[in-house]
């Protein structure tokens, strides 16, 4: 098991990649984001997306199978997340695109009322097949301390 | 067609209501967020979520689907979004709640580069059944202008 003590400030990490697929978007988009250019080509030819292009939404949910894959793969001890800051999308994700997901720590500091717990902030970037970053965000991340150390306090 | 100009900073709007079920809970979290708190009672009971709850990123799916139909039965000249400030997972959303979809206009500028659009923030806050916080975020929209506003400049 991955804990708090076992991450390192400043470490980046290759997650992996999603492919994007048209029916998945538009699985998305029915579902969730059914605004007219994440349904159709004709509809986003009438705007600056230009073609069919994922909802933001579904793009944080692509980025966040690929972490949660990893994290479970790496039987890492998180705890969920109390929030996202500065979460841009920055170019439209297109069908048959493939994303990767790109992470490294920016902090991390133990709980003050909680000694079996800390939190760290990873700054996460997602680029496409060209390497052209698509989005990006901070965000803050719980994980259990190892047993040992949280009971030194 | 609602445009930039039919904006009012400071205007409130009660956008729609969700109710969260089980099943979709878990489809979701199979697909984009397998933590074990996201696909079972038993693994969610072992951390402070105490029961099953929602993926943060399905929380703000379905919050987008209230906003998104809202949105299009509304005729809103939206053209997506660049990004979101201070996303904040307050409480957990279980299986069985009702989400509410609270919105109110912080601000609103013309683009400088783009004539034809503009753009604007909104606090967005999402209640339970029980009036109970559950996730709040600051969103920036992309909104067409109105035509003859537009070609005014």
């Amino acid at each position: 098991m991955r804990y708090f003590e076992d991450l390192q400030v400043g470490a980046e990490t290759e997650f992996g990649t999603y492919d994007v697929t048209r029916q998945e978007i538009l699985e998305f988009a029915r579902k969730y984001d059914p605004q007219p250019f994440h349904l159709s080509d004709e509809a986003a030819a009438e705007t600056h997306f230009g073609r069919l292009c994922a909802s933001g939404w579904h793009t944080c949910a692509m980025t966040m199978a690929v972490l949660a894959r990893y994290a479970v793969k790496h039987k890492q001890a998180g705890l969920g997340s109390p929030g996202i800051d500065e979460l841009r999308w920055l170019k439209p994700v297109y069908p048959g695109d493939t994303l990767r997901v790109h992470g490294r720590i920016v902090d991390k500091t133990p709980s003050r009322s909680r000694p079996d717990i800390g939190s760290y902030r990873t700054e996460t970037i997602v680029t496409n097949q060209d390497g052209v970053p698509v989005m990006r965000f901070t965000s803050i991340v719980l994980i259990r301390r190892r047993p040992e150390e949280a009971a030194a306090g």
